[in-house]
């Protein structure tokens, strides 16, 4: 199976150079690779963020996708380089966490360790992994190179721990544990657990937000709380930055009251 | 007709999976489409700024490329989401006035809004129409939907009011309408209307800006007036950023005194 | 030979409307063109910057790739357009210093100064010569257009004055050349000048930073010197933003003591 598509996500920005030399490597050993950037803005070094971009992003691709992933605050350590099937996807990325919630919803299907050189560039630097061994084998595997040539076959992904949200027949506590760049702020909480209330109330930063369908039903500048396009509760300012009024940080609690 | 290529402008950035989700929406539905990213960093909800980007891109396109802008303050509202043909060009926006300049400059040939939601995504976000709703419909017509089969006609966009400069024998009032990267002020003053005058002064903020060719006729540090590549008139400081020296904001006045 | 690729690099950031009107010029020449963004967020006319961006970026590209280069502060002075063979790569770029460091690695095969007006844009702004020549011309070549149709032929690139690091029996002194999004400051000691050296002390804006053959190698939060991914000397803060934590800009001196 050919990849139709290689995908870039980095956190390399777009002032240096880093991404362009990636698809420089990618093009060089296959010309006709038909490369796509996800995103090369992710806050730096931010495995819990990228692990939720991907979550986000990947399973709304075509079967046979490949996706290259480099957010490496490891780079240059012994942790492993990954070729993974995830559904029906296909991933290179460090192993270092940023898989979890896409193993979660799509579930793993085989996972190889890179280990096999000949498909690196000749000369490694410790430093830069995403040009010298994912670019290279992302190109490889676009030819027709299967993964199993690329190493030995993994059994476990490492995997982050997220908090988990705690519901009773009082309440239901979760924390924020992401934002986007309008200011939302992302919970724990899904949708399902909260699928009893038609309207409620929601507690962050000692504010208090009124649960609504969508962003337009509130007020300008009233705090709400709403279902995210993720399908995860997400506290919102209407026409404003959330995050930034309540000075709210991931891991800030979030607190639906007894009703 | 189909369409050579989809470009995406959005207000998404490039942290969030906002925008890689909907590529990887349109091309699960045609993996053939070729995409384009015209601009992801537009400043979040700005539909003012988004109509100025629109009239300086767009129309360089070749007929028939097809455009999806994703700048939405109003998601979740019953403001329509449309397919427009302005000229040759092929749109797919919020009816929320971000048409409004590049139809005064391409004229409008036919306008649809989206309402068969059998193109659409099965399950429609209530915040998310990029991703269930405009996305799946740019796939479906570069597979050649015809545009009337996308939902009722319609006959007017809705516009935005934009201020228009007055001239009389004595002087052109205009104002700061939008500032770029560089920090020019671009004013809602045409070329056309300083026709005559070889070398003019502006003020603007308290400060005196003098009339150049280009840029580059300034002394470094100079404030100067100068007719932007968009035909508007645009007061620029030589290498450094005019709007962060004169704190200056859209809709700062902007003042040709007479000679 | 016909360009597989069109690469741009600019500094016109994502919010305006610049890259995507390029990409539009370029696509209604030639349809068929396939476009690759380097970066657009290189930092406003800093053409030092750019420089070492295109040399970390471009020797990686297939050979004929065409790079269009558009960080160009003298827009609308005297200063040339060119086209440039540097190696297997091909450049269109302002004679502004921009390809310096490329020149160095690559070496000149063929250069032009664009002066054939027949293919630019009809209508050539003061301003923005990137939509009006630059584009038009790469998609001209991409066609087919021969280099020695543009212009006539020049013999010398205009060059930046980089400083040069002074070594001795004793210490080697270099300065701090670029810096990139993680706030690595890359230096301008070039990897063979510390062959010798297994393990070293570097010096910089009052701080001592020892040597690592990777960032991992060091503590969160020590200061610490490598050899970057593009065999310069680089002084990192594990884990944190090394530029933010010294306050060092450009020029700032990096002293590696005698031993």
């Amino acid at each position: 199976m050919t990849a139709p598509f290689i995908t870039l996500t980095t956190d390399f920005g777009e002032a240096d150079s880093y991404v362009a030399a990636m698809k420089g490597v990618i093009l060089s050993i296959n010309p006709a690779a038909r490369l796509m950037d996800l995103g090369h803005q992710l806050p730096p070094q931010d495995v819990v963020h990228a692990a939720f971009f991907l979550a986000g992003a990947v399973p709304y691709f075509p079967p046979g996708s490949l996706h290259v992933v480099v957010v490496d605050p490891g780079v240059g350590t012994d942790r492993a380089l990954l070729y993974a099937e995830l559904g029906a996807q296909r991933l290179l990325a460090p192993d270092n966490g940023v898989l979890t919630l896409l193993e979660r919803s799509l579930g793993v299907r085989r996972l190889f360790r890179l280990a096999e050189s000949r498909f690196w560039r000749a000369d490694v630097s410790r430093t830069f992994h995403g040009r010298d061994i994912l670019a290279p084998v992302a190109a490889h595997l676009s030819l027709g190179v299967r993964p199993e040539e690329l190493g030995p076959a993994l059994t476990e992904l490492h995997r982050l721990k997220f908090p988990e949200p705690r519901a009773d027949a009082a309440s239901v506590r979760g924390e924020v544990v992401d934002i986007d760049r309008f200011g939302n702020l992302i919970t724990n909480i899904p949708a399902s657990l909260i699928s009893e209330r038609t309207s409620f109330l929601a507690e962050v930063c000692g504010r208090t937000a009124r649960s609504v369908p969508a962003y337009a039903d509130a007020s300008p500048g009233e705090l709400v709380v709403l279902v995210s396009s993720s399908g995860l509760l997400e506290v919102a300012l209407n026409q404003g930055n959330g995050a930034r009024e309540l000075a709210a940080k991931r891991g800030a609690a979030v607190i639906l009251p007894s009703q």
